[in-house]
């Protein structure tokens, strides 16, 4: 009889971008250039001053730090919030392993299995995996391209709550749909949250790239303090995604003591990546205003060349660094695929994220894409080729 | 009405030897020097290769690895594996963010909440937290010890296996009895597992620090390949606690296909750690000869100090940096708590791990610490000049 491994890793859900891989690197070995506009990897520089200071460290021991991170790290991240307008004391920020752990542990300290998170999708498709791993049931409420995925009427989360309903997960700006949340939005998701006793989970690693508004933190809604769990990431932000180091910053204090006994457990965050992360705060303050205008102009070109294609429309998102566009195709799952197998335009191509794995609803997403634009202006142009001639001779076109 | 936290985030153990931290803290803040015997952080440095590598790394920006961590690194480890006599290919290693990552893939991808995992006891107590993370219940076998905490008999094993068993859980050598399984022990468990279809999962952190026989791996076993999840760490092999970079290793490719879906999830290892990781792999073959033999010298003062100790009783450990003693007192917890907080030699004393912490059962472990000789020989010395000095003293001696 053979083993069998758990019913908890039968329903892990494989990753839906990476399943692509493959086709991606058989393109590559028949000499085909492949354009990653597939995941959220920034092409943009690690500030030389973060890598610096790594590089610069001098210690004869790498040590494990405090579980909740260094103190000296959660108390430059003090006034990183600050700067922000989020008023925070280093007691109420615990270091985590990227802004993964801190979705995780968020979960895991608040959520017991068979209870429900409310999350509007299209969503970042990993919270399925971490649901998965602490046993919580996720419940969409649905968001549409029409008017570029605003949050969805309150009634429709209203609908969907039961006594097991115990949180709501945001990430604003939003991955995949690049949306904004405005402050009525946010309001309005705080009136809720407190009428329904539930946690308000926000997932704010894309904080700094915000085109269209001002920067938006759940941590500004008054009067909600102890719902409000904010997940953070340094990934995205200093493009360091490989260092692997996030927050988990709330005002709750019992929440705060459970996170802690989940990083005790692990013993501590990264330390290189903490050296990393401590002199990401003494970045000069422009640092974000080139970095985002960098991403707006991509955001621009790429808008811009996708509303051009016949049959393709893109809503203008308001941050990130993602857009969703329709496209006029059968299925995005064998369209990506597709592009990778069986297509190629003067020797180049380019890999899609299919929308159907950020949807929790079945059948959603079938006509739309994830487009990361972590590519430079020429790049983009040229995926932006492919793609339209893509869609001239895919063969479920419609 | 307040929100509350899981009933998981409730059950999740505190940690058992930081508890005594904030005892700590105040002594020294009165001046009293305080001997770290309590955790398994070593003084011994980092190969300076090993920090030299990342440096000198020469990237300009900070990408995700692959999920199962970069491949060059994997690849590299089979030869270090190789070199320990256990024969695997770079598709049956999982690169994870420390041991404890690998400890909680394992337990995730093979285990459902409500199944049973048996562990000789005294065991490393943040399985617990991992099994409350996962949901799964530890069931302890007793070693005791009078006989240098061998392995129980496999009858105890047997009686406690029930239809909800799916593995058993070693630490080799073992952490925190010191105690290195014997070839025929490892062999007994083969037999249990095969016999009643279970994982055997072994931590080895501390493969490399065996002073008695011969390096053991759970894998030199034959014939029970897809039983074996090996949860591998650098930390102590190289003293880099802080890199938190470990890995999962087996034959297993359900396993191995399962675990991969909660790596991808949390999308990659640390980058900087893949790096030192992938250095340390390069140092001389001689490296752990010249920290066994520090380690080895250490082992041999402590015992002998502590036997020589009136009515203490320390077996003298085969492996690991850790020992065992039995003292004449009537609470470990109260003791080592009273050693901070009321008691000093010459203005200094000694921090210890009450070894209650790491019984599951009970009751068990009120006469017993665990002491890591992670400090050098005087320092160790003085430390047992201290402990002596207490025993004497101390209200509560039986």
């Amino acid at each position: 009889m053979n083993l069998r491994v758990s019913n908890r890793g039968e329903a892990m859900p494989a990753s839906p971008i990476r399943k692509l891989v493959p086709y991606a690197e058989a393109a590559k070995k028949r000499g085909t250039k492949v354009y990653h506009l597939n995941i959220g990897q920034p092409d943009i520089e690690t500030p030389a001053a973060v890598l610096d200071a790594v590089r610069h460290s001098d210690f004869k021991v790498l040590e494990y730090s405090h579980s909740a991170g260094n103190e000296s790290y959660r108390r430059k991240l003090v006034s990183y919030y600050e700067s922000v307008g989020v008023h925070v004391n280093h007691q109420q920020i615990i270091i985590t392993t990227g802004g993964s752990e801190a979705i995780l542990f968020g979960f895991m300290a608040c959520l017991d299995p068979g209870d429900e998170v409310i999350i509007p999708e299209p969503f970042y498709a990993n919270y399925n995996g971490f649901a998965v791993a602490a046993g919580v049931n996720v419940v969409p409420v649905t968001s549409h391209i029409e008017n570029g995925f605003a949050l969805p009427p309150i009634a429709d989360f209203e609908k969907v709550i039961t006594p097991k309903t115990k949180a709501i997960v945001i990430c604003n700006p939003n991955n995949p749909t690049g949306y904004l949340y405005s402050k009525a939005e946010l309001e309005s998701l705080k009136e809720i949250v407190l009428k329904h006793n539930l946690y308000l989970f926000s997932d704010e690693a894309y904080r700094e790239f915000s085109y269209t508004g001002e920067l938006m933190s759940v941590m500004h809604l008054q009067g909600a303090d102890d719902h409000l769990v904010v997940m953070d990431t340094i990934s995205k932000r200093y493009s360091a995604c490989g260092a692997r180091l996030g927050a988990l910053v709330t005002k709750n204090q019992a929440v705060l003591d459970a996170v802690m006994k989940f990083a005790q457990a692990r013993l501590s965050p990264p330390s290189f990546a903490q050296i990393a992360g401590e002199a990401a705060i003494d970045l000069p303050a422009d640092y974000f205003t080139g970095a985002k205008e960098e991403y707006q102009r991509r955001r621009d070109l790429l808008v811009r060349r996708l509303n051009a294609m016949e049959g393709v429309y893109c809503p203008n998102p308001g941050g990130a660094f993602y857009a969703m566009a329709k496209l006029p195709i059968d299925d995005s799952d064998k369209f990506c695929q597709w592009l990778l197998e069986s297509f190629e335009h003067n020797g180049q191509t380019v890999m899609l994220a299919p929308a159907t794995g950020f949807y929790g609803t079945p059948g959603l997403g079938k006509q739309e894409v994830r487009l990361a634009y972590v590519l430079n202006l020429e790049a983009i142009d040229k995926a932006m080729d492919c793609l339209e001639a893509a869609l001239k001779v895919y063969p479920g076109k419609q």
